[in-house]
C-alpha cells in the first residue's frame, strides 16, 4: 500500500487518512502536536498506522542522529522527575532543544506510566523549547524499547537536539536505555536500602555517571558518605573499552545545587569521545545491535509461538529434568532436527 | 540406525563398530579405557561416532548427578594446575573418585590444551582414582561446551563424584563453566596485573569464592594485601539469590598451603546450599539453561548460515549504518517479513 496521496492519488481510505508527506514537513518544521501525532503512529498496532508509522520514519530517519542521547535510571522516589526538571532548564538555558522519552515495560500494568506525573516537571512542561512524552504501553520490553528508540528517530527529525530517556529499571530495561543512548546516569539516593547494597546486578557497570540526588539538609552528610562508597566501588570494576572513567557526583535536583556541574560532566565526555572517535564507534555499535537484536528476538518469539513447539515444550523440559533425555537431545527434538 | 548389535543383529558394519552395550557395561564398572572411548565418541564429528555417542549418553545418563562440579577458572600463570594438584589429593584422600576436564576454546587454534601438560599433576595421573581429560578441540565454544558436558555425564555414570572442569577464561567460557557447575572458583593471583584491576568484566560475580594462589615466600604479604581488597570489593556487589557470601582465600597450591580449608569451605557451601534446597534448584535451572540455549543458538546458527542471509546481511548493515534504513526496517526485511 502507499500512504502518500501525492504519489498515488487512487489510494484513498475513507477515514483516518493521514497525509504523511504534510505530516513530516510540519514535524521537520518542529510542530508539536505533529510531532505527537506521528509518536502516536509509531506507537499504535492498527494495520494502517503501521504503514504510515513506517513511511514518516522513512522520510525522518536521515534527519536523525543529531541530538545528544542522555540515559537515566533510578528507582521510584529517587527524585528523577525533579532531577530531570532541574537539569532540563539547564539544557534549554544552554540553547537547546529537549525531549524527555521514558521506558517503562510495566506501564502496562500499572497505568502508572513514568513521567505521567508531569506536575513535577512543571517548568518544562510549560516551556516550547521542551516535549515530554510518558512511555509507550506494551507487554514486552523488546516492543517497548522498539517504539522509544523510534520516537527519538522522530523527535531528532523534528528538531530536538538533547533526548533523555528515563526509565525506572525494570527488568531488563536499564541495559535496554544504555543501547540507545549516548551516556548512562544512574541516579541514586543515600541510605534508605538505595546504596551499594541494593544495587541490580551489573547495572553499576553500565553507569558513565553515579549521581546522588536529595543532597540536602540533613541528607547532605549521608550523601558525601554514599559518594566515598561508590567511588571506591566503581575503583574495583575494570575499565570501559572507551577509557572514560566513570565519576560519581552529589545534587540536589529540588534545590538546583550540582546540577549544572553535571551537564558540564556530560559535556566533558561528549568532547572526549568524540576526540578519541568512541562517539560515532558506540552509535554504530548500538544501531547493529539493535538490527540484531531484533532478528534473534524475532526468531525466538516466532519459533515459541510455533502450535507444534508449545505443545512439545514443557513435556521437553520435564524429561530433561528427570534425565530421560539430555538437554541437547531434548533441543534437537523441539527444532524438529 | 541402531547402535546396538543385541536388539538388532542385521545393523552390521564391518569396521570401527562399537558394540554400545558392551562399552557402557565397563564404562558403569569404572573402566577407565571404556569411559576415554566413550568420551571420544562424543567429541568425534563422525557420522557413525555421533549415534553411538547419543546411544552411550542415553545409556549414562540416569547414572549421572550424582557428582559435585567444581568449576575453576584462572588466566595462564595462576597455576591451575599445580592447585588441582594439590586440591586433587585431598579430594581422593577424602574418598572420591575425580575427574578433571577442561574448557578451552582457543585450543584447537593454539593446539596448547590446556591440562595438555600434565606434568605439573604427575600425582593425579598416576592415581588410579582421579581420570584426567584434555579440553576438547572446537571452533566454537557452544561445541566444546556441548562436549565436555556430556563428558561430565559419562564420568558421573563411571562412578566419578567429584568432576572439576577449568577453564582459562577465553570470550564467555567462564559463564560456561559456571553454567555447568555447582560452585564456581576464581583463582587469582596478588600483583601482577592479575588483581582486581586486571578481572574481566562481570566475573567476580559469579565466583562462589576466590582464592589468592601463590601466597607464598615473598609474595604472602602481596596475597594478604589482595585478600583484603577482594573481600573489601565482593562487600560492594549486592548478595546472590542463594544467600552464599563469596569468601577469598589464600593459598600455595605448590606447598600445599591453604588448599585442605578450600575443600572445607566447598564442603560447607553443599551442606548449605542442599539444606535451603538451593542446590538442587541451581542444577534444574541449568539443565533448563542448555536446552534453551542450544534451541536458540541453533535457531540463529540455522538462519545466519542460510545463503540468502548471508548474501544480503552485509548490505542491510551497510544501510543502516547510513541510515537508509532503520534497524528494525532492515531485521524485517533480513527476516523475510
Amino acid at each position: 500500500m502507499t500512504t502518500n496521496s501525492h504519489i498515488n492519488p487512487k489510494a484513498r481510505r475513507p477515514v483516518k487518512n493521514v497525509d504523511v508527506n504534510h505530516l513530516f514537513m510540519q514535524l521537520r518544521d518542529g510542530n508539536v502536536s505533529a510531532l505527537s501525532q506521528a509518536i502516536t503512529l509509531v506507537e499504535s498496532h492498527a494495520g494502517g498506522d503501521v504503514a504510515f508509522a513506517k513511511a514518516i520514519l522513512q522520510q525522518s530517519l536521515p534527519l536523525s542522529g543529531n541530538s545528544f542521547r542522555l540515559g537515566i535510571t533510578g528507582v521510584p522516589g529517587v527524585g528523577k522527575s525533579t532531577f530531570i526538571e532541574a537539569l532540563g532548564k539547564h539544557i534549554i538555558a544552554a540553547g537547546k532543544k529537549l525531549a524527555v522519552l521514558a521506558i517503562d515495560p510495566s506501564s502496562n500494568i500499572t497505568r502508572g506510566s513514568i513521567l505521567g506525573d508531569k506536575t513535577r516537571m512543571e517548568e518544562l512542561v510549560k516551556s516550547d523549547r521542551a516535549f515530554i512524552r510518558p512511555s509507550p504501553a506494551g507487554t514486552t520490553l523488546g516492543g517497548v524499547a522498539r517504539k522509544t528508540r523510534e520516537a527519538i528517530i522522530l523527535c531528532e527529525a523534528a528538531g530536538y537536539d538533547f533526548i533523555i530517556v528515563e526509565t525506572v529499571g525494570v527488568g531488563q530495561s536499564e541495559t535496554a536505555v544504555h543501547s540507545m543512548t549516548d551516556f548512562f546516569l544512574l541516579l541514586k539516593l543515600a541510605g534508605a536500602g538505595d546504596d551499594l547494597q541494593g544495587i541490580k546486578r551489573g547495572i553499576m557497570e553500565l553507569a558513565d555517571a553515579v549521581v546522588i540526588n536529595k543532597a540536602d539538609g540533613k541528607n547532605t552528610t549521608a550523601a558525601k558518605h554514599a559518594k566515598r562508597e561508590f567511588k571506591n566501588a566503581l575503583h574495583l570494576l575494570p575499565p570501559k573499552s572507551h577509557g572514560w572513567e566513570t565519576k560519581v557526583h552529589t545534587c540536589s535536583g529540588l534545590n538546583d545545587i550540582g546540577v549544572k556541574e553535571i551537564l558540564i560532566e556530560i559535556e566533558n565526555y561528549t568532547s572526549y569521545a568524540i576526540a578519541n572517535d568512541s562517539f560515532s564507534k558506540k552509535r554504530n555499535a548500538q544501531e547493529l545491535y539493535w538490527f540484531h537484536q531484533t532478528v534473534e528476538d524475532t526468531l525466538k518469539t516466532n519459533f515459541y509461538n510455533r502450535p507444534e513447539v508449545i505443545a512439545k515444550l514443557a513435556f521437553l523440559e520435564k524429561e530433561v529434568l528427570s534425565k530421560i533425555k539430555s538437554p541437547f537431545d531434548a533441543a534437537r527434538e523441539l527444532l524438529g532436527l
